[in-house]
């Protein structure tokens, strides 16, 4: 939506899909128009920063050492599902235009409304403030790559990633990337989608399993990072 | 080797290196060489066989439902490296005939030889027999692809699945089938290898203390599989 266009009636836009059970096709009080799409590179400045929302979140700031010149130089290299694929989430108060430089032969953006009982105020609009339309705000993502299982023969996803922004939590859009992930994998005739989550996460766990995922309770993650791998270099 | 070449007096090939503790370049006794390559499509009924004997040994058969089909048509589809990567380990009792066929641009083989107390006995090693060589045989593998670190903005390697066959193990071939994908890693300018192990194997988590690594002990995987991922079908 251009920055000059008057705000249309909270109406939905007559392409706007609905099914998930926290939407719906009449929205009334105050509807929050969302887009999930691919994310291209010129995202990446809202990218970085949300992920470094997310290690501050996690506590783990001093993990996060990654620029945005880390995150070009390594990412968007290859068509979109077969490496590190992003989907980026974006919200609005008003429907969004038909953009169709977001659509592509392997993806076309997902549409939903959710309707808020309150309106809602993002203090951080302005910094995560789409370039191109006028009130459309970046509002999270979810970072997934291709793994693959000896056992099932064929590929799945495993996501690295997934992040709201703290004012857009607990309205279903956390499900909706997710659900997002999960419907691309069944498309492509993918086995699995696996994550990680904090075993003290319980709400997080609780979450995951209405989802239908089962938490496997035995496997734990062995990582050689830093002057530890740095050893390796000459082992071989 | 030629199937009817002699057999080569137990001295290292000139170009086999070493470097491992357990490896040595004056071989006495009973020397087993050892060849970790890039895999290749003409290697799936090999790699099926050591999927499946994975299974048998981690008592998950009712998951394994690969068949060569259906690794033919996911594996072997992107340069090395770039995704699903598997290196073969092959061994012999005589040293390995330089095979250009397995040199490329991206991995040159890697060669050691360990120098064994007893002679070793196998009892599969016609089933594991490699179709061009002599006596060379099929022994273990590892299948790794890349993942991605957003807060080191950057990829490492995720190892899938490590297995040395049960007549070659405790001999340091797992160590060197590791050693080469952490190598790998750190070439490309990789952040981290990370993998996975039952938190009631004692004995690997060990062995993986000492190759370096930490276990992570807060992280659960999430898996949505069959019918639960499935249902995603239609969500979107």
């Amino acid at each position: 939506m251009a920055a000059a266009a008057p705000p249309p009636p909270p109406t939905p836009a007559p392409s706007a899909p609905t099914g998930l059970p926290d939407s719906d096709s009449t929205p009334v009080g105050h509807p929050l128009f969302a887009r999930i799409r691919l994310a291209t590179p010129l995202d990446i400045p809202h990218i970085h920063k949300l992920i470094h929302q997310m290690a501050i979140f996690e506590k783990l700031t001093h993990l996060f050492t990654a620029t945005e010149s880390s995150l070009a130089s390594t990412l968007f290299k290859s068509p979109p599902f077969l490496s590190f694929t992003i989907f980026l989430l974006e919200v609005s108060s008003h429907p969004f235009e038909k953009d169709l430089n977001f659509h592509s032969q392997s993806f076309t953006p997902i549409e939903r409304i959710f309707n808020l009982d309150h309106s809602l105020i993002d203090p951080e609009a302005e910094t995560f403030k789409n370039g191109i339309n006028g009130d459309v705000v970046v509002a999270g993502f979810v970072l997934f790559f291709p793994n693959f299982s000896t056992f099932l023969g064929k590929p799945g996803f495993y996501v690295e990633d997934l992040f709201v922004r703290e004012c857009y939590r607990r309205k279903g859009l956390g499900k909706l990337l997710l659900s997002a992930v999960a419907s691309q994998a069944v498309k492509m005739g993918y086995g699995r989608v696996e994550w990680v989550v904090l075993d003290w996460n319980v709400n997080a766990i609780k979450f995951y399993e209405e989802m239908g995922a089962n938490v496997l309770p035995e496997w734990r993650i062995c990582r050689l990072t830093g002057p530890a791998l740095e050893a390796y270099r000459d082992a071989i």
